[in-house]
Parts: structure tokens; C-alpha cells; sequence
């Protein structure tokens, strides 16, 4: 399995999120990488490139041209005002306000093509956001060129991201403009598979009235988790995609085994659906030790949803998404990766 | 002229905000109101009293009763969480997300009731929010009751908080519940000058589809200024309130003269609504040494101010809003209130 990845993630590196009352460092970092690509090597999966370049209007097969925009400014208007620091969120179009007005104001920009104080814009954060969605569209390409699959290291992540929002780490989204990109070359449906802890509500905002597209996700329920406002089971799909959006919302403390039960729900889901190329949203905070999740999953249960998304037996590509405990994190994704090669065997 | 005031306030004292991408002290302090107190006595404006206590019924005629429930119970359950801090809300139903599933989780809570990263909650607040509504309903009272004028020294201030979300540092909104008070008892109509700095999306809110209260605002343009996703000149009200909102977005280094041109217009729209009584939303935010504003406004000009509203001849409740350059905050507000008795005279 080809593995796509750019040493360009380092340009961002924010220095503090708003979490719990308080700044605290950002556990969304450049050594999650560093670790998931040691042991993407260790596990001898293939080789490791650079990825393609990409223009931007392949990029706004997904966003929204003023959000390409806004990340492309949004550093320089910034510093214009003298600041030095990360640039961050403070005001949102939350309940009673406005969405259809867009600020000219940075501050007000910044609230308005986003939905958390989690995810900073630095000096070199646009660079990194498109090495990673170069990542994602190299990999798609790979797999449109016949590969049976390949791994997008991606980071930033990309499934919180929207058309037209960023959020939980994710500004973006590499895993949707895979899956256009597949559509744009040949693919006639394509499924995404979200098993990041969260919920990948930019994923889902993205095709949810698409019947072209088909979500499911599987993630911390909504009620108690990140990003609370998407994710619930009832969120179907509408107009021409009513049918092909299904969550699987789960507890906290849910067990690999329990996991695993709900993962083949989703799987069969995605087989009825009949896709031709599959996209994996691999986040593995799923991972018992996660600092910021609750579920219980281990080392061999990541092992055992690599072979059950093998069982698929579609061309595959997995896009790298979440997962803070940094000194698992490659162990993990390598699980998922090793297994699905296993069970393709 | 009647002064309502109520060391309760002390009790919400926050630590830092999220501004410009880094926690700051809150510019909204427990000396702001110490300032205007000294001053208001200073003026000889007349006796300071205690407020009389509401019931919260009285706050469910303005405020959704989940909002009042999660103001009252979001620090024990920030608490029971293990944390000590303040509590900040991070995760917000901004663009693309639901807003019709409130959260179970307190983080989740605090995104759901809110609409920014400015005001936290703390081991008082909400004692000191209720102290401040109580000022604000027993001004309200005091009109009812005949008196030509009254002033509510509230803090927090109120006018950003919606029917269910707080945000610019308000959480009950004062203004709107004397307003409502002054409706349930014999005023048929009521009109809300909003003269802070920022807009009162709030207030707005509250009253948007309401004829028998007229909203109407001069503030910083939000295409530039906080709250940016309300407070545009289109907005007119709407159903039974179209006609009855009107806002005078004013850009940045908008000076004492060209204010006073605006208030104008707004003072002529009030008296072709002829309301009964007045509540004044009293911000000295525009002061040109604020620290986080950007008028031009000199003590002289607050002191016009006063007599403008004053030429309504209208019983006027005066409620404290915001105004940020503590030195100074206590002679602006002064001058605003002695103009107004000097205009009344």
C-alpha cells in the first residue's frame, strides 16, 4: 500500500486551543505524524512519496470559493492588525444571529467560516491544509489509477471541515475532495467510512444531498461529545441523498467489541449501497488512552476493523484523521492498515 | 433621579476571555460599576437603593425557562466535572450544524446557550446576573410607578443576551426585562434606545416580531464590530415588528457630532412610535479612550446625549450596559444622567 505524505504538515503547528476554560497546547500536532509515519515504515507497507500538486479549483469542487479565500488571507489580514500570535476564533452566527451577512473584519471573518476555538491559523497553515489535501488527492488519483488502496497521511485533519467552515483541528476537508475526485474520474458512487471518534460533520454537511456519495460514520454520540451539534442518528440524508447518510452515535466507554458490532452495521450498510471506491476517514481516537475520548477500543481491535473494511473488497483509500495519543497513534493506524492488507489477502 | 444598585454584582467576577486569539483579563470588571457609583453620588443624583427581588417567572416573560435552568445550574455542573476555572463555552451550533438538539454535556451546554468566547461563568455568576435583572425590574417598577426617570446600575450588563443565548458579556438581558415589565403593567407601548457602543442584538432579538416594543440602536457597524451577525440597517423587524426595529451602523471613528446626527434620527423615530415609557440601554463604550471600541465621543457629548433623550419627555428608565475605560466610565454615565435632568428641567 502506497502511502502519500509531505513534510509541509510542520508549517502548522498552532500553540494553544481553547479547551475546558482555558488555552491549553493543541493536541492536534506535527509528531502525531511523525509517529503514524515511523511505524507506517516499520510495518514495510510500501513505499512512502510526495504528493501531486493540485489546483485550487479542484479544491472548490468542495468549498466554497470566499472560504478558499478567507484561509488563503486569513494570516496576512491577521498580522495586518499587529498581531504575532495564532489567529483564533472568538464570536460565531450561533442561535439568534445572522449567517447570510459576511463580516469584513477579520475577527468577525474568523467566527463566521468557523464553528470552534480549536483550530488556529499560523503562518504557515494554509501551506500545510493543501500538502494535506494534496496528500488526499494523490492518493484518490492512485486509487482512480487502479490501486486496491493507498494511505493519505494527512494533517491537518480534514472531516470537521465543511464547504465553508473549519473546526475541530480540520480546515480542509481531505477525505471529501478524495471522494470528488474519485467521482470526478470514473467512480460512479463512492462510499466514506468515518471511524474517527468524532463525528465527521463536514463530511456529511458536504454530500448530504448527494445519492452519489454515501456517509456513515461511527462516533461518540453527539449528546456528550465534540462537535455536539451534528451526528445523531436521525440525520438521514435529504433530497437526493435522503438514505445515504447514517450515523452510529456510541457511548462513552463502548468496548472494541461493541464497536466492532456497530462497525459491521455500517459496513453492510456501505455494501448494500454498492460502491465503487471506498474512502476511510481514519481517525483512532477510538484508542482506549486517547486523552480527549472515551471509547475502550485496543491495538487488536484496530487490527480487526482493517480486516473488516477489507472485507468490502472495494479499492480503498484511507485518509488519515484524528487520533492524541501520540505514542499509540502509529501503532494504531499500522493495526488498521496491516489488517486491512491481511484480510485483502 | 432614583439610582438601583446592589453589591451582588461583585460576585461574577471572571478571570480572562478569548480575545484576539489569547485569554485576557475581562475588560468587564467589578470597578466598572464602582466608578459610575462614586460618580452618580458624586452628581448628587439622587438616593441609591437595593432592588426588590423578582420572581423568575418574571425573567421567563423575556428568557426561554432551559436557558434560565442551564444559567442556574452550569456552574455545578462545570464543577462536577472536576473543574476549577471558569467556565467558557468552545464549541458553537455556528454554520452547518443543528440547532435544535440541545447537548447533555456541559461543554456542549455552554456552545448550545451562547454565541462567543467572552463571557464565562463563574462560582457567582449567576447570582450576580439575577442582583443585576432585579436592579433593572425594580427601575422598571419605579417607572410604573409614577417616577419620571430611574437609573439601574445592573452588572453584568444584559443587551447581547438573546431569549436563549448569552454572549458580549451578558447573560440576563436587563433592558428587555424592564421593558417587558413596564408592558405588563399598563405601559401599551414601550421604546428601547440601545446607545452602546455595540450593537443589541439581544434586545433586537427579543423584540423583533413585537409591535408593541420599538427597538432602535446606534452602534458600531458589525460588518467591523462584535456582535458582526446582527445589528445591519435591513433589519426592520419583522411580522407584527416590521417597522418597529431600526439600526444605525456607524463606522469606526465615528465623532460626537456625527453621533448626535444619527441619535437624532433615532430620537425622531421614537417619537413617531410615542411610547409610553423609555428604557435607555446605557453604554459609554463609544467614549473615544475605550479600549476596545473605536467612536470619538468626549464627556461633552454624553452630556448631549442626555438631553436628547430627555427632549422625548418621556418617563426613562436608564439601564447600565457596557463602557470599558474604567477612569472614565463613571463621568461619562454621569454626564449622561445629569444632561438628561438638566434637559427634563
Amino acid at each position: 500500500m502506497l502511502t502519500i505524505y509531505s513534510d509541509d504538515h510542520r508549517l502548522h503547528h498552532g500553540a494553544a486551543e481553547l479547551y475546558r476554560g482555558r488555552m491549553v497546547p493543541c493536541f492536534e500536532m506535527p509528531s502525531r505524524v511523525d509517529q503514524v509515519l515511523e511505524a507506517v515504515r516499520a510495518a514495510g507497507l510500501g513505499d512512502v512519496v510526495a504528493p501531486d500538486r493540485f489546483d485550487r479549483a479542484v479544491l472548490a469542487r468542495v468549498h466554497a470559493d470566499d472560504y478558499l479565500t478567507f484561509l488563503e488571507t486569513a494570516w496576512d489580514e491577521w498580522t495586518a492588525l499587529g498581531e504575532t500570535g495564532d489567529a483564533l476564533p472568538a464570536t460565531w452566527p450561533a442561535r439568534g444571529l445572522r449567517r447570510d451577512v459576511p463580516p469584513q473584519h477579520i475577527d468577525g471573518k474568523l467566527g463566521f467560516y468557523s464553528v470552534d476555538a480549536s483550530g488556529p491559523i499560523t503562518a504557515g497553515t494554509w501551506t500545510a491544509v493543501r500538502s494535506a489535501a494534496d496528500c488526499a488527492l494523490t492518493g484518490a488519483q492512485t486509487i482512480a489509477g487502479g490501486a486496491a488502496s493507498a494511505f493519505a497521511l494527512c494533517r491537518p485533519p480534514g472531516h470537521h471541515a465543511s464547504a465553508r467552515t473549519m473546526g475541530g483541528f480540520c480546515y480542509l476537508n481531505n477525505a471529501a475532495l478524495a471522494a470528488q475526485y474519485l467521482r470526478d474520474h470514473g467512480a460512479a458512487r463512492v462510499a466514506v467510512l468515518d471511524v474517527d471518534y468524532h463525528h465527521g460533520n463536514g463530511t456529511q454537511d458536504i454530500f448530504y444531498e448527494r445519492g452519489d456519495v454515501y456517509f456513515t460514520s461511527l462516533h461518540g454520540d453527539p449528546q456528550v461529545e465534540y462537535p455536539y451539534f451534528l451526528g445523531h442518528a436521525d440525520e438521514c440524508g435529504a433530497g437526493e441523498g435522503l438514505g445515504a447518510n447514517r450515523n452510529y452515535p456510541l457511548p462513552w466507554g463502548t468496548s472494541g467489541a461493541d464497536y466492532l458490532a456497530a462497525l459491521d452495521q455500517a459496513i453492510a450498510g456501505i455494501a448494500a449501497f454498492a460502491p465503487d471506491p471506498l474512502v476511510v476517514s481514519l481517525g483512532v481516537d477510538t484508542f482506549a488512552e486517547d486523552p480527549i475520548s472515551h471509547f475502550k477500543l485496543r491495538v487488536d481491535d484496530f487490527t480487526a476493523i482493517g480486516q473488516r473494511i477489507a472485507s468490502l473488497g472495494r479499492p480503498t483509500l484511507f485518509v488519515m484523521e484524528g487520533g492524541y495519543a501520540v505514542a499509540d497513534i502509529g501503532i494504531n493506524v499500522a493495526a488498521v492498515l496491516t489488517g486491512f492488507v491481511a484480510g485483502a489477502a
